[in-house]
């Protein structure tokens, strides 16, 4: 296969594609080409339980069980696997080397068939659809039409992104990790810096190292080293290394290792050599600058989108800055906008872009959740330890009178969506297509897990993302007074959905003004004032005053008074503003 | 006095110090060496007006003017010159190149007297403890005793830190910019891939290149870049360049710099080989590795600075992730620990690092704030175009009860000073030794410019990192209310004051009861409930069980009634929760 040194075995697994050749998006036609993967489980009969698992830069196709040249685990050991999230004992997971790759796949240091020597820079430059593309013809081969998931962190989330934007009708749940969809200036700049200095090493020889016998170990060693940085955080590499010595009680006032972060980057510069092909780090790298989904598609990210059926989790991890948490923003935005079903969570970490690598609970039980619930969805056989979900009637007044306004088969999105109850009911009870925004994470991880969609999000922030229309309803209980600018989170409501429906509890009724009246005590819920959430309180004359300002429409009004005694009319009585203990407005933009 | 390439003309004024050797960090003692400099002013008289400006790593001695080699304007051309905030029409201003730099000041390119060939890697490893050790030695050859200023960015912040620390007494001003106390794991780490860039490339010849007549550019274009990116932020990486593409209207599917970040970062590498010696770049970056102040002082880095009477001012930068804003704060909160006179704001831009090299006038307005009211401490003479303060008696009740209850030389902080008027007040006409916290950095920027000393910082987090009983009095008015935690915020006031004085608006006022009684609407100030500030509403006798409850002894209490009557006592009237309009409240731990 290659001229190169052989650094690896051949892998077990191969197949020769595109015989004819496979148009790229330089334009040029590419193949045949081998591609290497490996599987893990069994196929069911309906091929209908196909996960595909795409790696990261530096990955391979060994994402579970033992690889074959490290002698250790899976690069994804606890994500993938009998009983682990991406369960092998009831899914078929695929992943393959992606073409431009080291790892058996055909790349740089592969023979060009035209010359019989290794490719060099002769390789075509490709791209993350390239890459997809040459997956789509390995699918065929399986005989598989549609993926059940498409999963992958990093470059493996771009090209999870490129499956779901290229493939729709192929891919049924997509979750793209600690990614975007485009590479930023500053992750071209670094990866800039990592080529030049593969380029400015003499053992290069333009590309045509292996002709020579030699490898630009140096240089690719020093492209690790400042890649590596990128692939943690400053928090983490404080709390593994600090400024603590390696092997030495003091500084040895020279240039070698004092410090141990400098001997782990060493490491990781010098193991890394070892194992990876300098040309297929310069293609490679190069296909992620140029990964732009929006681009591709005029400009847009939201058309490389819409009409998808795919249900999206984007997952970031709140000390990323290689792919910050603003970059996942970005592609929910787009999604919301064409009213995609997608949920959305930030992992709270120290640990960096690598964290989706390592051992995170909530992450992994957040996929476990997102897998679950697409598998139900899909009508897949459930997992026998999976939680059965109890289902009861809605217990809060505000929710049972909520879930009574809306109607069936509507599309709604919960405000503070709290754990799912009022979602849940809707989507199984009304048959809604229902959304939740949640600012907790545990919360959107909860719903999530129950199949439900939920983005992480605050209503102070992130209403305005949402395109004007999107709902019929939107929900907003107990909730307004604890917002920071409620005259702006009820306009965006009143944007977002064709009509709005907000409960509150009403500080003006008669215990809230005896209780200040004689005791002269601020009125609140029970407990101190000093931890009271309604930071912004407001009686329902307060409310209406609200409503006029901002030319809002009342078009029903709901007042709970003592012992549960419901009015329901077009505005509230003359006396609700005494009586009510709760309110529950339906709204609209006038 | 190179046996290298001629990069650099020899500089215009330089001295040879150390005749008998200055000792060295590292047990060495080495010298005669040569300190290149550049003065701008006069020096008066006194020998009292003279500021000390520290370069940053690839930095020299041109910071105003001209630069003869370049024939550009010295680097920090918008913060020293005539008129500006370090101005030379009134100061006498000192920059040197760094010991081990290649602008003329000796370094690793230089000769050794012992063998007459350049040092190369016999150089000694520096600090910049030693950095400041050779320009004390050049403050001591131009007879300059005490200065009344060190200010410096980046490095140069680490050496005026030093300054501080090692020679407390010959500092009287010292202003730390976009700085640390030590170098970061992630900054060692970006220092070690430049250097292994640079000790990688052939042509380094293990230091010995001048000898070999060649030059390590590539390893030293390498590093550059590397270290570039982290100058800048994301963001402005995304303002300047995004994914714009150089010269080119659609991609190559090459290895050519299609992005115009590409071709701009390799231009900065390239530049900068000319301009810069590999070596230096070796020796600079190491003495910022070891930089540790802390390290030095037993581990604490408070008893750096214990006993100083210099007045500090530290500055970071939002968007710096090099030397974030918590490097500045851990400065700050180890100077308060010690009672030192410390001012600090962050400066919100997107430039990132190089910001303190840029034209950011909220940065320079706060230099010249800073810089003028440190001359009339000092007893300079004002710059003529200086605002005259004019200051009137304090309008607001709660702040003329405020300043009654405090002595005169009292030591006081003031939580959310505002505009500084009571701190102000209090300094100027009660000699209190007076500190502002104030969450508006351009109140900050106002405080500090008026030469009060005012700390950025937010009630909610900031309180903790002040020591137990560091003031006599420590003051909140109209704050409380406003605050997410008001319990919490209670219990530091009471810590780190002997007394705490709070003073806040009553909802039990009768107004306000009558508003929720007949009109059914929530008390507030006038305006909407929905923009109030106050989050957290009390009346006094809320604010009463909130003492209670947390062990708080109430030692006097003055309510303002109807008409401005004051009512003061131990504890507030029987009436007081229903008729005053204000309280002030004199608290202390039980």
């Amino acid at each position: 296969m290659s001229a190169d040194l052989h650094l690896t075995p051949p892998p077990v697994q191969h197949v020769v594609l595109a015989e004819n050749g496979m148009q790229l998006d330089n334009g040029r036609s590419f193949g045949p080409f081998t591609v290497a993967y490996e599987t893990y489980g069994t196929l069911d009969a309906d091929k209908a339980n196909a996960i595909l698992v795409c790696h990261a830069l530096t990955g391979d196709q060994y994402v579970a069980g033992t690889n074959p040249t490290t002698g250790k685990p899976g690069w994804w050991e606890r994500m993938v696997g009998p009983g682990c999230p991406i369960d092998t004992d009831r899914f078929f997971v695929i992943c393959a080397n992606v073409l431009g790759g080291c790892m058996g796949t055909t790349g740089p240091r592969d023979a060009d068939p035209a010359t019989n020597a290794p490719y060099g820079l002769d390789f075509p430059i490709i791209t993350i659809g390239d890459m997809v593309r040459a997956q789509a013809l390995l699918l065929d081969h399986l005989g598989i039409e549609k993926l059940f998931a498409v999963i992958g962190g990093s470059m493996g989330g771009m090209q999870a992104l490129q499956w779901a934007a290229a493939y729709p009708d192929r891919v049924f749940a997509c979750m793209a990790i600690a990614t975007a969809a485009k590479h930023s200036a500053q992750n071209i700049a670094f990866h800039e810096v990592g080529r030049q200095a593969i380029l400015a090493d003499p053992d290069w020889m333009a590309g045509s190292y292996a002709f020579h016998g030699c490898r630009p170990k140096r240089g690719l060693s020093v492209a690790r080293m400042a890649a590596h940085i990128t692939y943690l955080s400053e928090a983490a590499l404080q709390r593994k290394f600090g400024r603590s010595l390696q092997d030495r009680d003091a500084l040895s006032f020279g240039f070698d290792a004092d410090f141990q972060v400098e001997s782990y980057l060493r490491h990781q510069g010098s193991s890394f050599v070892d194992r990876f092909d300098a040309n297929s780090y310069l293609y490679i790298t190069r296909a992620m600058d140029y990964f732009d989904l929006a681009a591709e598609h005029g400009g847009q990210l939201a058309d490389a989108f819409r009409g998808t059926k795919t249900r999206f989790l984007l997952v970031s991890f709140s000390s990323d800055w290689l792919f910050p948490t603003t970059e996942s923003r970005t592609i929910a935005h787009a999604l919301n906008a064409v009213s995609a079903d997608v949920s959305f969570v930030e992992v709270e970490t120290d640990k960096g872009h690598d964290a989706f690598l390592l051992d995170e609970p909530a992450f992994l039980n957040l996929c476990r959740g997102f897998v679950d619930g697409s598998a139900q969805q899909r009508g897949l056989t459930p997992h026998p330890s999976e939680v059965k979900r109890v289902r009861g009637p809605l217990m809060r007044t505000d929710l049972r009178l909520i879930g009574d306004l809306i109607e069936p088969r509507a599309s709604v999105l919960d405000v503070g969506a709290g754990d799912g109850s009022l979602l849940e009911f809707l989507v199984h009870d009304k048959q809604v297509d229902g959304r939740g925004l949640e600012i907790d994470p545990d919360g959107v991880r909860l719903g999530v897990a129950q199949g439900l969609t939920v983005i992480q999000g605050d209503a102070n922030t992130d209403l305005a993302d949402y395109p004007t229309g999107a709902f019929d309803w939107i929900v907003l209980s107990r909730t307004l007074q604890t917002t920071r600018d409620p005259a702006d989170v009820l306009q965006q409501l009143v944007r977002i959905g064709r009509r709005a429906i907000v409960a509150f509890e009403n500080y003006g009724h008669w215990r809230a003004r005896l209780g200040l009246l004689l005791r002269g005590r601020a009125p609140g819920r029970a407990g101190a004032w000093w931890e009271n959430p309604n930071i912004h309180p407001c009686t329902i004359a307060d409310f209406l005053e609200l409503c006029a300002s901002r030319n809002i429409t009342i078009e029903r009004a709901i007042t709970v008074g003592p012992l549960g005694h419901v009015r329901d009319g077009k505005l509230p009585s003359a006396h609700a503003n005494m009586l009510a203990e709760q309110a529950v407005f339906v709204l609209k933009q006038s």
